[in-house]
């Protein structure tokens, strides 16, 4: 596990430079049959425990299919892997990433319902961050004709999630009312985009200030991450709001009750509060993590509310969900193809880069969706750092030269 | 407040023979205009705290419609109310009852909506247990032509929350499975009948076995109240159910969610348990009401499940959502007029019968709605006792002969 202490920034920074400078001499030939590149997780804890590496190519086993990785969606919650703060964390080395696209390559044996060349989007249990993939067909679908690699890895998890939260957890209709954390994110602009297929839906979002600009016109009010939102919500709404889509946890819990008309619901999908900082001890995240306010059903009972979680890869890879959400993914679809929707894609990174893709994630720098696309190569490194075309500012990133 | 103490109940039945003798002088002519009958509560406690008296005749207010009462509803959350058992209980003496059936017979100044002589069901935020009752507009409905008194009054309070709790807050769809404790009561059979309007949908119930052969064709899997539920409906279906309707409350939360399947919904709408019986210090209750087990919304996230509270007097007289209520109202009466749903009156008591009626209710003796029939006359007593033409047995009562 990783060392705590308060110089794991530093230390950290120290890693990305020094590993930076060693992967290209890790990278590997794609053409090489046996084997594959994929990123490792060596053990949980900082960026330095990530490394690009060979792996052996994997086959795929009777109902699966072998996919050629075009590109990977990179998630908070990958970070919380990294950091090993999940329930019940798997055993290191392993191969992160829990999305991707590519093109059919080869199904198992028995297997049909797809034919090789085909472009699909699919879901895996870790192992997407590499050059091939296999899963199982349930977790796979065919793309839209119109839709690109890095669109389709950048709508698998983040416009699933927020379609089942919107209609099926909490029901949205015509002239609600939603709050969300990180409107700025992959989730948070699925959201975004979603509300606007249906009538007069008030979208309240908070995102740090630099975003605005770019995402004002897909958000109703749009607050600053320092505010007290609870408060700038009541001034626009003193009744509050029909859902709250939270994935901040902590204290933000009992605020997002508050917030809630009645019959409204509160839905906690994520706890990136757990995850503050490099500097922070995950132990102790971890330890908060399991303290979050509790719930007395009497009083939601009292006030008419509704608290729901909503974890999408548990109830794709542990609850055996597969075909209540291939449905919503053809739902998705149909409105990709209607134009009502669109996945934001953030900037593109190769598999080498994944730990400064990590770090624009952990600081919110990312406006929608970070995407590895397996083929690129990594930008070149001057004086041992890349220069990517956007400017560092105060730990954020100003604007993405590499955004779609 | 109530004594308490273990001879509450023998008490109890001695205040009833007692009272019941005195009802009948009490009695006043309905013809006075100056004055009407009412049910009143005088302090929180046994049933002997409630007595038939005159009272003021109520004008309406502006924005009110005054209704000559037919027919009045007695649900369990009287008996709570009736023991102060509530959530900020008013003050007494009161007159209990939250909804009625009956004629306009005037509106407030400036107050358009309702012809005088129209049949209405209307909801009251007490006072419904009396000859008749003034409320606001927004709580009073035109009833379906077809539709009895004693079904209107049957119908308010048990379909709404029902409808509202099944749809509203559980998105209740094809081949979904539902589980209702007390199916046989007023919610429970609206519950069964708003299912059957949905394809494929499983209802398990749980209802005292004398029950059985009148509600089976309902229910889909019927269980003995006294039979570790959680283990029969795991037998049939080992994932659970999508839907958990509780009235029960107290270990009943853990257990309901504990049988959800993932994305499933508990709905706790209730707590009986908190009236276990006139024997019992309704001071201990109260106390073990605000020890329900409390619930982590981290363990909600993991398991990908649901919580929710439903009050639709909260909804009504504290949250003013009346006209998401009329849109439920409006609904429903569609479909009774579909001839889909039909309420269920287990039995018609005159006012000066409600002691016996709260009794019966108490007993879980009823099938069904009982009803307050205001123009009924007591049955004669006989041995101090009234003859009600259904046999006592083990405290719950075999069948009614008054059931419609």
């Amino acid at each position: 596990m990783a060392k705590e202490g308060t110089e794991m920034t530093e230390e950290t920074e120290h890693m990305i430079e020094k590993n930076g400078a060693k992967e290209t001499e890790t990278v590997v030939s794609a053409g090489d049959a046996k084997e594959m590149r994929a990123v490792i997780l060596s053990g949980f804890g900082g960026l330095n425990k990530l490394r690009v590496t060979k792996k052996a190519m994997p086959e795929p086993q009777e109902g699966e299919v072998k996919i050629r990785v075009k590109a990977c969606g990179l998630n908070f919650l990958d970070l919380m892997v990294r950091q090993g703060n999940i329930d019940s964390p798997p055993k290191t080395p392993l191969v992160p990433g829990f999305e991707c696209s590519g093109i059919v390559e080869a199904m198992g044996e028995n297997t049909k319902g797809f034919e090789i060349g085909d472009r699909v989007m699919a879901f895996v249990n870790y192992n997407a961050w590499a050059e091939v993939v296999c899963t199982p067909l349930d977790y796979v679908y065919n793309m839209p004709d119109d839709m690109t690699f890095p669109e389709a890895a950048a709508f698998s998890m983040n416009f699933v999630a927020a379609y089942m939260m919107l209609f099926e957890v909490a029901n949205l209709r015509e002239g609600m009312s939603v709050l969300v954390h990180s409107a700025g994110g992959g989730v948070g602009q699925a959201v975004a985009q979603l509300c606007s297929t249906i009538p007069s839906v008030t979208v309240f979002g908070m995102a740090s200030s630099f975003k605005h600009e770019a995402i004002k016109d897909s958000v109703t009010h749009l607050f600053d991450r320092n505010i007290d939102y609870v408060q700038e919500v009541k001034k626009i709404s003193p009744e509050g709001v029909d859902i709250v889509l939270d994935c901040l946890s902590g204290e933000n819990t009992g605020k997002g009750l508050g917030l809630l008309r009645p019959l409204g619901t509160y839905i906690l999908y994520g706890s990136s509060n757990m995850v503050t900082g490099e500097t922070k001890s995950f132990f102790s995240l971890a330890k908060s993590w399991w303290q979050v306010e509790k719930v007395n059903p009497i009083k939601l009972y009292e006030e008419n509310k509704v608290i729901a979680g909503f974890s999408l890869l548990n109830l794709l890879f542990k609850q055996g969900r597969c075909g209540q959400v291939k449905t919503v993914v053809e739902k998705l679809f149909s409105l990709y193809n209607q134009k009502k929707i669109k996945p934001v894609v953030d900037s593109l990174w190769a598999l080498e880069e994944v730990k400064e893709a990590m770090q624009r994630i952990h600081d919110r720098g990312n406006i929608g969706k970070l995407i590895l696309d397996v083929e690129k190569s990594p930008t070149p490194l001057v004086n041992n750092r890349r220069i990517f075309g956007f400017e560092k500012h105060s730990g954020h990133s100003r604007d993405s030269c590499l955004r779609e």
